[in-house]
């Protein structure tokens, strides 16, 4: 089995790349997966994409994002997301659930409305064989991005449905800092939640805004080697997929980021 | 009773007042207590500084801070914390406790490593009337600032000892986004732990850094009263300190801000 047979390129990371050169790259250096994000592949068009990505081989393993519960236009939507996934080939769409509505200071209210939203949208996901994959993001996006903080929140949310509709992102970025996670990824694991695995490295000081200083593998705090051993062990054989937000990696020539990461992503 | 008996300004609010200014305007404003920081109070001198507040009649709620366990001078300068909080007549040392050693990845060790370091110092602080407060710090700051991130943690590291000696900062900035800090205060209150509470608010973006975007009471997400509710319901009847990093707060005139703090926590 090639060592990278179970490794995933998250467009993100190299946003610099065109999806044909991304795709192209990835044929080149041996990855099999890809991971996709909406803007980009509605610009390029979303059928055109899907046959690009499949003509190549590659498997698209998740798609970003659906959520985003707290805005009036969430339903429609995240119809279209699914579709869009389902007409991509992936299993798995990524979802970021939200924070609070404008004003809102009631983040046990936002979990209650982003639990409701699921529930509308679960069985339309389902019929198309699409998974919700929920992401905890880090407790510093509570307010602006997503109420959803904690893996063991997440897995209270998706327990709700059966686990072919609707799971969990195990992000390494989002996760690291709690002692409680390893615990939730056995859970996670043992009730088959684990739609997604995905690593970032932590790095400081953080940017403003802290969107995109997601550090490069091995670059930051977080011990990424254990994290890959703990999904393991709960069970998870699916992709690894590198999802890098990173002012300074986007400013560098795509193809020697991605060779970067993939030298990385070995070395962990 | 005066609607401000309880308050207390942190020095850091308004760092733009030196120390005596800062003192006559609590005076003349009608605020009892204050926070007092070590860095300010050595320039300007510990007895000095401890003669000043006691002759204005006011309360040193809190000294900030202790901590930083991972340093190699870290005895030698919580010792000299702890007997400069006796000096200024407060009962109340707060820890920053630090987060990775360079190069480290492994939290749990940090953890361990603070509580054995917090062993040392506890009754070297008891037998000054010093109690240690361990503030458990915003998961964004548990890399480099703090590995105590949840007011779980901080119970745990502290129930290693007595009350008298070793408790905990419930600040609402850095504990808001948890849905198990409820529960938390409620243990804390119970076994008289809460040595210190603190108010901020949380709005977004955040700066480069993280360190000095903490929101003006009010202007963010926090339900500030509701936090107010739950460490009375725990038991707490001690000051409440307002403590803002904030670049913008420190730009403006410094009483003007001083007069906005109290109206916005009398408003809460």
């Amino acid at each position: 089995m090639s060592p990278l047979s179970r490794f995933s390129i998250n467009q993100m990371t190299v946003k610099q790349l065109p999806l044909p050169d991304l795709v192209e790259q990835c044929v080149r250096l041996g990855v099999p997966g890809i991971g996709l994000w909406r803007e980009p592949v509605r610009e390029y068009g979303v059928e055109a994409a899907a046959k690009l990505v499949r003509d190549a081989g590659l498997a698209v393993t998740t798609l970003c994002r659906g959520g985003f519960f707290t805005t009036d236009s969430w339903l429609g939507s995240n119809r279209a997301a699914i579709d869009e996934a389902a007409t991509l080939g992936t299993d798995t769409l990524v979802l970021v659930s939200g924070g609070l509505p404008p004003g809102g200071k009631d983040l046990t209210a936002a979990r209650a409305r982003i639990t409701d939203s699921i529930a509308e949208l679960a069985p339309y996901a389902g019929e198309r064989g699409v998974r919700l994959a929920i992401e905890p993001l880090h407790p510093m996006y509570a307010a602006d991005r997503c109420a959803v903080s904690t893996l063991d929140q997440a897995l209270e949310i998706a327990e709700h449905f059966p686990s072919s509709q609707v799971g969990v992102v195990v992000d390494t970025y989002h996760l690291w800092w709690d002692d409680r996670a390893p615990a939730a990824v056995a859970r996670a694991g043992a009730t088959d939640r684990i739609h997604s695995f995905q690593l970032a490295d932590w790095t400081t000081p953080l940017p403003a805004g802290v969107l995109n200083g997601r550090g490069q593998l091995g670059d930051g705090s977080i011990d990424l080697r254990a994290w890959c051993e703990r999904v393991a062990e709960a069970g998870y054989t699916g992709p690894i997929e590198v999802e890098l937000f990173n002012d300074e990696l986007w400013a560098r020539d795509g193809v020697e980021v991605l060779e970067e990461t993939l030298r990385r992503y070995l070395a962990v």
